[in-house]
């Protein structure tokens, strides 16, 4: 059954929600027979390799609040965040463009190692402070969970699955998807946002139900012929 | 979506429960979408190609009761018959063994044949009262709808087919079959015996709309990041 995630390296409740829906998997007996696509979605394409200011300083201005009072109402973040094992460390961060981030996570598609990068990437942004829309750090981060030398420097050199990227954005917009995360399961079931692990389990536990069906006798007993006679 | 139909040649409530299936399909939006098989079922594999005696006999037999009780019994079956447009002739019936008749609608529907053959071989056996366990007859009815006379000729003489219609009765004895008609909707619905064209209907849907499902999003909205910034 195939699962398909949009989300962005930058994106904080798109690290909460993949913890919440791993979480989910742990409880889930076809964990795995899922086939988990990241999808590529881009909070802000226009961003430049790296972002001047800090991540409160960004809330403040997008709420129109004063940075210390952006730092208060981050507080929800932080401690959903820390439920699911994420401590979020905001103040060091160096996000950027991501173009590059998503072009990289649908090679390491092909190599089989594309959780492991997303997951690398994540922490990368929140716990390390790397500046991850570099070519530099990329290409560290993605050698350091399996891809190749060579394959991610031909990558990042080139134009190589940009066309991937605009095709995940294409479909999400198609969606309707105005925000990440974005869990579509089995290409039926749309989940918008981080969610507890009940209720990505619930969904996943219906979808799976109703495409491994078992016969089920419907309707009441019809007449029959059951040997060289029949019902009268 | 697979329509597999398990029936008998000699059966009344097959023929019924076509008519009855057919009645649900005109009210079907997608009966143009359905791959529509009829698979075998010999509700007396050790019959004479012609066997001997009327079909209120057996009815008689069947239910220990006299030939005029039983002919009584069987308005039931006639008046259902009638409302579904189907004047049985009991009495000039002359049944035998179908297994013939079901390897040659095996080959029938290599042609794109089968329902065709399987219309005129109900008609034959209950309104012409032909022997349809006879090669002769089933030549001749083979032939009256378009196939080919050399083929016909081949699967008569030979036993092609024979492991397709006991492979079909494995199939019908593993899903519990004991009777016929039997529907089975998309490999999921099995459907027991002459149903209501209502029944029939509301059944095709339900599993069109599962196997044809489009996206719905689910669950109540999580926390997304939609810009640059999150909520918070």
């Amino acid at each position: 059954m195939k699962v398909e995630i949009w989300s962005d390296v930058v994106c904080p409740w798109c690290f909460v929600g993949k913890r919440q829906f791993e979480r989910a998997l742990e409880r889930f007996d076809h964990a795995d027979e899922l086939e988990i696509t990241w999808r590529a979605y881009e909070l802000d394409p226009r961003a430049p390799e790296v972002r001047e200011g800090t991540y409160a300083e960004r809330i403040a201005r997008k709420y129109g609040m004063e940075v210390g009072a952006a730092r208060a109402a981050m507080s929800r973040i932080i401690s959903v965040g820390a439920e699911a094992g994420i401590e979020f460390k905001f103040d060091s961060m160096q996000p950027g463009n991501t173009f590059n981030a998503h072009r990289l996570l649908h090679y390491a598609k092909t190599q089989g190692r594309q959780d492991a990068f997303k997951e690398r990437l994540l922490h990368a942004t929140f716990f390390e402070g790397q500046a991850t829309g570099t070519h530099e750090v990329l290409a560290q981060l993605a050698v350091e969970v399996g891809l190749d030398v060579a394959g991610v420097a031909e990558v990042l050199d080139s134009e190589l699955f940009g066309d991937d990227v605009r095709s995940d954005e294409r479909v999400a917009q198609a969606l309707g998807v105005t925000g990440v995360p974005f869990f579509l399961i089995d290409e039926t079931y749309g989940i918008p946002g981080a969610q507890a692990p009940d209720v990505f389990l619930s969904i996943l536990e219906r979808a799976w139900g109703e495409t491994h069906r078992t016969v089920q006798i419907v309707g009441a007993d019809g007449q029959v012929c059951d040997d060289e006679a029949c019902e009268i």
